[in-house]
């Protein structure tokens, strides 16, 4: 394997590249108050939520408020060969919005209104800014829901240029699946589209999906187009607590082979849990525990729930609780929601560096146990939250940022991870992307001529490399 | 719209580019006997089920058995700029095997093993000239199978490469959403790796999608992960009649719009019904018909026939009749399975000319009754069938090869029928790809930049222009 070293990821390498003040008047003159040099501004736009230590905030930042705005910002710097990084809510978790090579943001927020409602075709048109929650308030009449839900209230946008996914993908798949057209505004600054309404094409090359995941480094996403599905008439959900993590995971296996339609299956392991009851007063059982949700007819969930039931208890399950009101599932799913500020809180002024693996679902039972064992030999706190029905788990090590030693534990922690994941058959990433943190990881991951046609393909759509640069590869 | 002129599409344009006798001799001395140049073998790998008049066949055929072979053809191809058609069952329907730019064809079908079936993670990867039937066959002991099924028992390789779908898509996705591995030859003579068993990531740009769907013109397949799909505990088939095309089609766009799991459900007009009854002697009512499957637990696949039903009658269906037992549903599938060769033998000496447009399912009754009223009006005879949850649909014109007259009319109402979708919002080709047939359609669907951008990439990975030229771009 051509495995990268732990220091690798420490920092992230700052290579600035010339913003002419010519180029900023030009922004100036067509933007207007639009185009902000407020250094408040820019060091907001600068960051997101990865543990990387601050590198200088992009020159300005656009506001745009239509596509032609995108295009007239990327063709002024197309003209003067100056980065552009897209920006939705900051939600990233891997660097993906520092200016490592300097330039500008363009902030999206504004572009979000929903475009289209087509209830009938299940699919919705929206600006690249507008959010999940915000989304499926706004179709809340139509009886439709999306159901992808990385657990921040990301941005269409950045869900799509990042292919994220989240508690539902099990059932609803990925960002990957659920988008089916886009507008994009190229690294030229023209307007393309791409894909169509229909919901399956042979048309020629899937440029939808080479933007979907592309993480701002090949155009920017002006309009989203995304399936919608049929509220459940019936959901109900559950928390079932298991004697070990193994017992909690063969249960997810069995459950995914047999085919239950489970529309969502996470892992909050015994530690977690006691965190959460700390911060939340929850009085759960400190035991490694399955939240899980069923969607369908009345009678279809009830079936799905006795089948888990049943498969739970063979696993040493017990201590199911049962929810079917919204108030008593959200009681339930307060576990969940919480886990992320519970372990934040458990260590305070500590940050999450947080993992991102997935593998084939028979390896995840090895991939997190031994994960486990060594987490907890390294001494450092952590948490651990998993999408586990897709095989893909989250381990947040809980770092003080004033003591460097404990980000390279938690970085050899991760790079033994990655590792581990990789030999079972599995990616770095199931759903946040590589950013700066996992540029190596990628190349050991696809290996060098896969990145290598990812870099040709970069280099004919983007030939001044003003795409977010130094994302994805360096 | 930028619309091209029927006469496009009548005959394809050969432009020969050079094959030089050096190249010949090299690949003879590498491959030997499994390199043929015998006429009977260049000329049945020169052409496909396309009605396009012949070409003339490739200059010789590779029977590759391994990767190496592929690669060691390609590259030895990319030395001397010689054309490569990558080669499966020859099943395709759009001109994808003809040698338009000369060159040779590779013949995959002896690369037919399945090479690891992972039935704890639902996934087997198979080199490319498995066909779908041996690759069932062969995971029957497991209880998975492997859905898509577009009516051919085509190659996994072919499949993937025009992003094939068929009847049960509706329920389990196209090859799109089903393919999560590839190892491809490049066009350089290369070979890389896409993708992990791993149900989901975020590991840079999606490679595996790029290539699913190229249509050859990329690079060639060498091995394919798919995923498979526990066999439902309980399958239950039913056909109905139904007064008119839009009362079936009103039916299914509530089925789907209520978000019932329906796994197949296959239009046929009343035309296409009177053709199958002369054929095999089912004795079908001549109305429009729905053929649906359903699929789940026997208690589940109950409630779902019987919603179908409640909406079927409040629009008019009526002699359900249902199979639940294998050699049931073999039976009422048979009309489906049926109507293509029914058709042909309608009308001896004929060929059919296969459309195969798809529209937001709020627009199939629209986009299908002015197609009917149109083709009713023309004379022609044709038959319809339709993976209408799909929104996706094949009238096959039956013309005389022989009348020239009647292959005019016949891509003139193809023509008629494209515009029509695409200014619903839809697409040209929902599974049968490109080709040579659907080149000026590509470009009024998805514009001249994303067309541009297409031909950038190509231009990037295949710079002498060598994987299958001439197809989804002049």
């Amino acid at each position: 394997m051509n495995a990268p070293t732990p220091a690798a990821h420490l920092a992230p390498v700052v290579t600035a590249r010339p913003v002419p003040q010519a180029f900023l008047d030009a922004l100036k003159a067509r933007f207007g108050a639009n185009c902000s040099t407020a250094l408040v501004v820019r060091e907001q736009h600068g960051r997101d939520e990865s543990a990387f230590a601050p590198v200088p905030p992009p020159s300005a930042v656009i506001f745009a408020e239509c596509t032609q705005d995108v295009a007239d910002a990327v063709k002024l710097a197309s003209d003067y060969k100056v980065p552009v990084i897209p920006f939705g809510v900051g939600s990233s978790l891997e660097g993906h919005l520092l200016a490592v090579q300097g330039g500008i943001s363009i902030d999206l927020t504004r572009m979000n209104k929903v475009l289209a409602i087509n209830a009938e075709d299940l699919t919705v048109t929206v600006q690249p800014g507008v959010t999940r929650k915000q989304l499926n308030e706004e179709i809340k009449s139509t009886g439709l829901f999306f159901p992808i839900d990385p657990g921040a209230d990301a941005t269409i946008g950045g869900m799509s240029a990042t292919r994220a996914s989240g508690t539902n993908a099990v059932r609803y798949g990925t960002m990957r699946e659920n988008v089916l057209a886009l507008e994009v505004v190229t690294a030229s600054g023209e307007i393309i589209r791409t894909g169509t309404r229909a919901r399956k094409s042979s048309a020629g090359y899937d440029l939808t999906r080479l933007f979907v995941g592309s993480e701002g480094t090949l155009g920017v996403m002006t309009e989203v187009t995304v399936k919608l599905y049929p509220l459940p008439e019936a959901i109900s959900a559950a928390i079932c607590s298991f004697p070990s993590i193994e017992a909690a995971v063969q249960t997810v296996i069995q459950v995914i082979q047999l085919g239950v339609p489970i529309a969502r299956v996470e892992l909050i392991d015994h530690n977690t849990v006691r965190m959460v009851n700390a911060y939340a007063k929850l009085g759960l059982r400190e035991e490694p525990m399955l939240l899980m949700e069923f969607h369908g007819s009345p009678a279809g969930v009830k079936e799905q729930a006795e089948t888990v039931q049943e498969l739970a208890s063979d696993h040493g399950g017990n201590a199911f609780e049962w929810a079917t009101t919204p108030e008593e599932r959200t009681r339930l799913w307060t576990a969940r929601h919480n886990a992320y500020f519970a372990a934040l809180q458990s260590r305070p002024g500590c940050r999450a560096i947080s993992t991102d693996t997935c593998v084939p679902i028979s390896k995840l039972a090895d991939c997190l146990l031994d994960s486990v064992t060594e987490t907890e030999a390294s001494g450092l706190p952590y948490f651990l939250v998993g999408h586990v029905g897709d095989g893909n788990f989250h381990f947040g090590y809980l770092i003080d940022p004033e003591i460097p030693s404990e980000r390279e534990v938690a970085e050899d922690l991760n790079y033994k991870l990655v590792s581990r994941a990789l030999r079972l058959g599995g990616t770095c990433t199931g759903e946040h992307g590589i950013g700066l943190h996992k540029i190596d990881f990628l190349v050991t991951e696809a290996g060098v001529g896969a990145v290598n046609m990812m870099r040709t393909l970069k280099q004919a759509l983007d030939p001044h490399n003003i795409m977010n640069p130094g994302k994805i590869f360096h």
